[in-house]
């Protein structure tokens, strides 16, 4: 080949790489943890309690605690479970289910909030326990995203998308919910049984079909 | 529409579901387990020992034995790891990734057999243990299919193939690889992390993208 073809074919290719990069979206693998209300944090940790910060999340707002839970489930129990704060009206527990299997419930695949008809818990902090009704969920993947974001890709909040998931145990994730907020971050958020199977880790970037 | 389109339209949708059935391939999803050699057996088990049959596999041959192992990592055990049989020339473990960060070892995803600077980890039984050096890995999803499935699909032994999943959690699997042989039965097999990522269970169907 030319020497002046093979610069033009590299220009081109160089050209391209900005773009593409800038389409990549941030992987984020949630662990299983559980969003308290204040009234069950008083009643596992005692009156008047509030949560300690451990560290911010990359959504604006949001932290791990260095509190913890106990779930314990007909089968089995998982330990040292992360509480994420700010408290909410509504407690929510996100596992996958993978731990569905260990606790011995099978939560439902739902979108965050959509917690009626999942199965309850019992759930022990280091002052008591409360025993959940409903609440157990396997958080259906999704994205977040702020508003330019999703100009930039062409969607809209509400919308389901299918990512691409690069590399030797790659694939698709199809039906994957778009959820856009001006406090957003981009980031794909996935369960650690999503992240293991396509081999993703924190940092990793996917791509929209 | 007239009544003779109607007909003719579910005659054609009629005609085409036994073939989209036939090439629906049966998913098989693997639990951690563990190939052994009769050497390895004897050090766990005792001088002259041989497998129990719990249950005949859907590959012809295989067989669950009733003997199961631990395996003690350098973070955490897995008790009750089931053997599976005949026994091999060389003993290989498959876990997931899940299972990876429970005993605190990083495998790598391998097809059958390469377990060549794979990590090794300490098995123990009921009367001894062995430490091996390599052995445990990620297997790497795969088809089993006798010859005629293989023709059927249009591959050959040793082809990489997308997989698609249905259903609300589904998406696809890149890079799976096909294995022909004529004692093959016609199975999917992903572990218990792409199993739950993607709401798959044993007796589902997926399909060749």
């Amino acid at each position: 080949m030319e020497q002046a073809v093979v610069e033009q074919i590299v220009k081109q290719v160089l050209a391209k790489l900005p773009g593409q990069l800038a389409m990549g979206i941030p992987v984020g693998v949630s662990n299983r943890h559980i969003h308290i209300s204040s009234e069950h944090m008083e009643t596992l940790f005692g009156q008047g309690y509030s949560l300690t910060k451990d560290k911010d999340l990359k959504q604006v707002g949001e932290f791990a605690a260095k509190e913890t839970v106990t779930l314990v489930g007909p089968k089995g129990v998982l330990a040292k479970v992360r509480i994420l704060g700010p408290v909410r009206k509504i407690t929510q527990i996100e596992i996958s289910r993978t731990d569905g299997f260990i606790l011995g419930i099978e939560p439902p695949v739902r979108d965050s909030g959509q917690i009626e008809g999942s199965p309850g818990i019992v759930v022990a902090g280091s002052k008591g326990a409360v025993t959940l009704r409903q609440g157990v969920i396997c958080a259906a993947r999704h994205i977040h995203m702020p508003a330019a974001d999703a100009a930039r890709f062409h969607v809209v909040d509400g919308d389901r998308v299918v990512v691409t998931i690069p590399g030797a145990r790659g694939g698709t994730f199809a039906n994957v919910l778009v959820r856009v907020h001006p406090n957003f971050r981009l980031e794909f958020h996935l369960d650690t049984d999503e992240a293991n199977a396509v081999g993703l880790k924190n940092g990793n970037f996917v791509t929209l079909a």
